[in-house]
């Protein structure tokens, strides 16, 4: 197997470095990951201007552009051999409810699928980061296990794993996504020279966070995977929508 | 009613001034609008660093940010009354099938609806730019008849206009994404100093373009109207991906 | 004559719109300016990545870069005829003291000379920017007036005019830069997250600021003209380090 | 001693790693450094923003800033106390003649003078950079000779050295900056939409390059050593200047 390894917090972030040492004792892994932290890149691609890759010291590539950028680079010239699978991650901190669409990681994983290819974004749900050997585990035991090719064509897995010691983890979980509250206002607060900026504000609380969630299933200490399109049509509104034109 | 209309051409694209034009005609309207470019910003959220927003002599907020933080910040405390929907817009530029994911008109549509309100993205089907005023009365159009209240909580519409005078349009079309093939190649080439830089290279060919398809109805001078989910999970895949974990 | 006009405000800016008017009386001005506020840039060069150039529709083109990028672009290769002259300006606010070596302004002049043509930079000494008219005023007639073949050819001329009405003006002087002391220092701040963050404190106050610098004569309402050199060896203290080093 | 050491290749690059090691053999050495690659940023702070600083596993702080970013916000805050000395390099390849302006590397040194330090860019001439080991020995050799308090306030030095090893260097030499031909012309070439961009060309061939200048030392194997003003008054064109401002 062969692996193509991404991430949104750079190629020297530490989650990146835990995974890449799990997966190579089963698979060919080629990095290719942003030159620095671009969290909150979303699928942001670079039209503008070309993007360089050079090689860092340990065989990972770097990139001067986003998680998409990087991902789309490698799959369409950059590496000799086109991977089996692209996997985005460990995430330093959860991608659940609606952040996924702020996520580079997500996004990443994402550029994959797009490109033919069975995608998996990996987050390490705590800021603290102090369990990414947890998710490596995780990461491999998916890998053992999954068919990435019986999921349907459209379809990455968002995966987000408990910050915990691995024997402290109470199981797997196939979830949905939560929701949030709107988010709070932003911050405004003034420069040196008395000029107004704003902070974008916290995100909401949880509100629908209830069973069945990915924020309930790492409350309780599971692995949670849950399936996102990349087609992003709403398919049973449709109808509605076509209905209501005819009255145009 | 009370429109926030925004985009990611820039403050000063012609689109947008355009559709305010048309906009004012029937309702309060705030423009807040990025700086500059921002047509591939996808949905990426400014978090590293304070914004500033400033008023054009015309009245239009301009941000240095990307759509997305364009409309967050208009909506959290920018604005002092909260709109009652947000449009995108008018994209010079299709956003059909998979480009949609990268789209920053689309973005700024979606970060309207995570936060609680009505959202419509505006594109024009042409890089010529020749019939904005087609695009803005089809969206007056849309307004006068939608009830936007009306269309599921998660839900945003993208619309897209054939880049063509309003008396050529063949009518309304309800529509899903169609589908690319996989983009081509990046394109390598040599900076002047010899080392390799990359372009990212064109889209796909349409694959998946047939009668039903955003793609199809805009060849065909139909205005497509494609619904999107702002919740990504696939729910469809959920029982798979449980009856899978159970195996693990 | 025909005269390169730049500056680092953007091409928006109103002192460039000001100045623009004013030259086009006298001369051919070709404008090319950045895309977007760029105070602050010094001499950066673009050398990563390449430029964009596109033209607004009232004819001055506008460059995704630093000042120094729009006047290198323009004279070795935008421009079908070089330019006689480069002015950079006019500044929203003065270029003076230690201040000017971190300016825009005065480094788009710098490479006009670079480049091998006479420039000046032109700064309103005032944040209000309330009398751009007098720094044009000004302008035409130091160029009615001078002859810059006959300044040494590492030689810019650094113009700040008063922001006050041109018949308040004391009259014209030839100065040097004064001097600051220390910057105060940065202030420490936090972002939403509790991530502590750094502001560039504001300038130190003038200590060197007496009768000949350029301080001086703005606060007396003169028209402050610098020569500045564009060749940093400091020639007088080449012997002594020669001296040390012969005891190495 | 106390130094301050910074780069503008960012504080990953092996010329830093390299200096820094020597250094600490000889003094108290801290370490702030841009997060990347800022070649090119000449004098360029960051006003609009507020910078973050972070410390990496080996004790470096890094910015996500600029060069002059790095050395302001270390000595007006950051620090607990003060340098003695500002040191800026070893740069991955030479900064001799009119590019000097455009350097972070120098620049990084002009602003430690600027805050009252005295202040050293290093630069080796060479891109391969095969003997950053050569000129770590000359900084320290400098290091010991040198009385920095004994140089003019508003200098500082400017030191190339060649990429040979140590014992194959000729000696030191104080020298001035030479300079080139006029930059060969912007190479237009097309995005893949076909749309132009520009790269910025090579820079002009040498033609002050004779005996005395930096450029000739280097040729020949010495150590050049050039004191650069960081005040851009041209004195010797004040009277000039000053009687031709009577004719206006």
């Amino acid at each position: 197997m062969r692996i193509l390894l991404s991430n949104d917090d750079g190629y020297l972030a530490p989650g990146l470095a835990c995974l890449a040492k799990a997966l190579v004792q089963v698979a060919q892994v080629d990095v290719v990951a942003p030159e620095r932290d671009r969290s909150g890149a979303s699928n942001s691609l670079t039209l503008t201007h070309p993007l360089r890759a050079q090689k860092a010291g340990n065989g990972f590539y770097f990139v001067d552009g986003t998680p998409t950028d990087c991902v789309h680079l490698a799959i369409t010239g950059l590496l000799e051999q086109e991977p089996d699978i692209v996997i985005a991650g460990i995430n330093r901190g959860a991608n659940l409810g609606d952040d996924v669409i702020y996520s580079g990681t997500v996004a990443a994983a994402m550029e994959g699928r797009f490109l033919g290819l069975p995608a998996i974004a990996v987050s390490l749900a705590g800021k603290a980061g102090a369990h990414f050997e947890t998710a490596a585990q995780v990461t491999l035991r998916l890998l053992e296990k999954l068919k990435p090719e019986s999921l349907p064509a459209d379809t990455i897995l968002n995966v987000n794993v408990p910050d915990v010691p691995v024997e402290r983890l109470a199981g797997f979980e196939a979830t949905r996504l939560g929701h949030r509250h709107k988010a709070e206002p932003v911050i405004r607060t003034s420069d040196p020279h008395g000029n107004p900026v704003y902070w974008v504000g916290a995100p909401g609380a949880e509100s629908d966070a209830g069973p069945g969630t990915d924020f309930h299933a790492i409350r309780n200490h599971f692995v949670s995977i849950t399936p996102l399109h990349v087609d992003l049509t709403r398919y049973t509104a449709l109808d509605q929508v076509s209905a209501w034109l005819r009255k145009i």
